[in-house]
């Protein structure tokens, strides 16, 4: 089935093996002698198993000596062999079930010589419920919430920027479907798209693509899609598409992304429907001035705070800042959003190879939103935007 | 833009009026004299907020005393007005922020004359990194885990019945979507539809029914979809749709649903393409008969492991017990999965107006799966199937 021009979104398994030795050598720095999590982006990048998450746990349980174990209910453990998952895996019957989920873990825990007077880290994500339930099985063990994983992620392997590369090309290949969608409908002199429609014709085209193109397509929730949002609804950073119809005149903002190996890209582009008024063009031009200003910002060496200081400070000047509702940006990998978070409150020192997201916004009630983002994959000497789309207002005015 | 025969998805705020009382009504029951919950259902469930859940806190403080108090980032406050969210809306800068999240919502709770001394129930779905935040900034306060609010929701409101029974209506009009695409490209003896082509037109389908039918649509993650897949794909209960292409002889299910107003809806048949073999007839007869009986089993009065047992005796009685991976089903309403569970681990008394999902399925791996679900209202003398959608093998042949 595979041909030599067809991309893998699979990742050979003993690339996890990599990725476990970054994670437990770690584990000394905290004192750790093993580490539980159950989120399921840390359960990915560990073993390689994506998901569904539901009420059922599925956890990772990696220790310094030992191999890592992988706990999934009965359901899932074909799915999980199916997918090479890199760690033994221990399967219990159901959920909330008669014997215990985590009781399936603590008995391979003990097998394999863990368990009591080990020190466990567990990932801060962990919710109460299934933290109280580890615990009861694992009593013997000292609990302490850690971050290592989540830091872990932060600098991205080269397999996993190549992901985030493809993710970029198929991310602009939707934002430029979407575009052409409006351009027939308004050549046909047609009935324009609402934003559910449009949603909806963009993410079909990310997935068609996706399917057509590679071999081992990991699903996501979601794949490919997106938000599309026109004229006041705009004004809402995370509104979601509505049956609105776009309308001459109108900003609308396509804010697409995708998944590639379950590795996400986002590309966000804001358009104007016929001849800009000034004001469009001076809220467009603000931002993008302060997106172009940002992505210098973001280079090894700086912190993020400062990178987001940078960048909503072009804003501020410009005496627009009683319409930012947000920060610069976020770190992006396996999850959507993830840290490290460019903004005030986060002092991480930006390293090559990390990817966050460059998309300052702007929201004036009652009339839109603006805001333009790139994924920017940080290099030794700056940072450089996977998605390629163009970004100024010229090239983002459809002409009626 | 509202005429007599559309269906509004939105609840009048003052049903939230209702809904608070009924928790404020439990609090006593555990000595609590607040409840604190992040959980994005509950929120929806106390308020009529919807968003999109990420790092940022949207959090609701309950008190048996004094207003009821929604947290959001600043990015959320216009959608939650416009929501009209039935609480005091108090909002914080960005997240992690400089000032904490959780530190806007203590200020708050303070002025109306709550916090310290007081005795605070949360949510066991808060995460670790969540509830010490909390902690941090409401240091006075006693904290004790409950589930006050997830079992508020077991019994649902006439209004949410409502939208359940939308829900399921939209749910089987994609069922027979699904069947039309299959059936159509085998009356022009094209290429039949993939797994994730058939997934893609269905959901378009439910989308695009909601926006031509109803107002103020609530669009949640997803709005409608669900999963197909056929072939020994389907012998993996929580696989993902792929680019498998249907062929003849194939098994394949429509695991599809949707949710109305945020009130979601399950409603799952299997199909076989072209003359069954009596393997496909006895596997789908006998889960077929195991849901009729589990459907029976569920009436008020009956514990949900009992439902559970006399569901799952059918399939072990046939002799086909080593291909059960699954419990009988689970609750169902603003989470797609919610207790209670119909397993043997749950003693919870079934009562009316509870929804409970029916889906006895077996997987016979290398060949496929068989599951038949159906979202199940409890009523005062039994329970009543929400779709409607035929479940014999008799209508679910499509003949080549």
């Amino acid at each position: 089935m595979t041909t030599a021009t067809r991309f893998s979104q699979a990742l050979d398994p003993v690339f996890f093996d990599r990725v476990q030795e970054r994670v437990r050598g770690r584990l000394a720095e905290e004192n750790l002698d093993a580490i539980l999590t159950d989120d399921p982006e840390d359960v990915a990048y560990l073993t390689g198993f994506f998901h569904h998450p539901c009420e059922r746990p599925v956890a990772v349980w990696l220790a310094a000596d030992g191999p890592t174990v992988l706990l999934t209910p009965r359901l899932e453990r074909e799915n999980a062999e199916r997918q090479q998952a890199r760690a033994r895996i221990v399967s219990y019957g159901e959920f909330p079930g008669t014997e215990a989920p985590f009781a399936t873990l603590a008995a391979e825990v003990d097998r394999v010589g863990g368990g009591g007077g080990l020190r466990v880290g567990f990932t801060t994500h962990m919710t109460h419920e299934r933290l109280a339930a580890a615990r009861r099985e694992l009593p013997a063990a000292d609990y302490a919430p850690t971050t290592i994983v989540t830091r872990a992620r932060y600098v991205k392997f080269d397999e996993e920027i190549a992901l985030h590369r493809e993710a970029a090309r198929v991310t602009d290949v939707m934002l430029g479907a979407g575009v052409a969608l409006v351009r027939e409908a308004v050549a046909a002199n047609g009935r324009l798209p609402s934003e559910a429609e449009l949603a909806s014709g963009v993410t079909g085209i990310g997935v068609s693509m996706m399917y057509a193109e590679h071999d081992d397509v990991v699903v996501v929730s979601p794949l490919a899609g997106g938000l599309v949002y026109a004229g006041a609804n705009s004004a809402f950073p995370h509104g979601l598409p509505s049956g609105y119809r776009l309308s001459p005149g109108d900003t609308f903002m396509l804010s697409l992304g995708c998944a590639v190996g379950g590795r996400f890209v986002e590309g966000e582009r804001t358009f104007v429907l016929g001849k800009p008024t000034p004001d469009q063009f001076r809220f467009h031009d603000t931002i993008r001035r302060a997106q172009s200003v940002g992505g210098q910002a973001i280079r090894p060496g700086a912190r993020c705070r400062e990178a987001n200081a940078a960048c909503l400070a072009v804003i501020e000047e410009a005496g627009l800042g009683e319409y930012i509702r947000h920060r610069q940006g976020h770190g992006i990998g396996l999850g959507m959003h993830e840290p490290p978070w460019l903004e005030a409150g986060d002092d991480t020192l930006l390293e090559a190879g990390m990817i966050v997201s460059n998309e300052p916004g702007i929201y004036i009630p009652r009339h839109a939103g603006y805001r333009i983002s790139d994924s920017m994959l940080v290099t030794e000497s700056g940072s450089e935007a996977l998605t390629a789309f163009p970004r100024g207002l010229a090239d983002c005015t459809i002409e009626l």
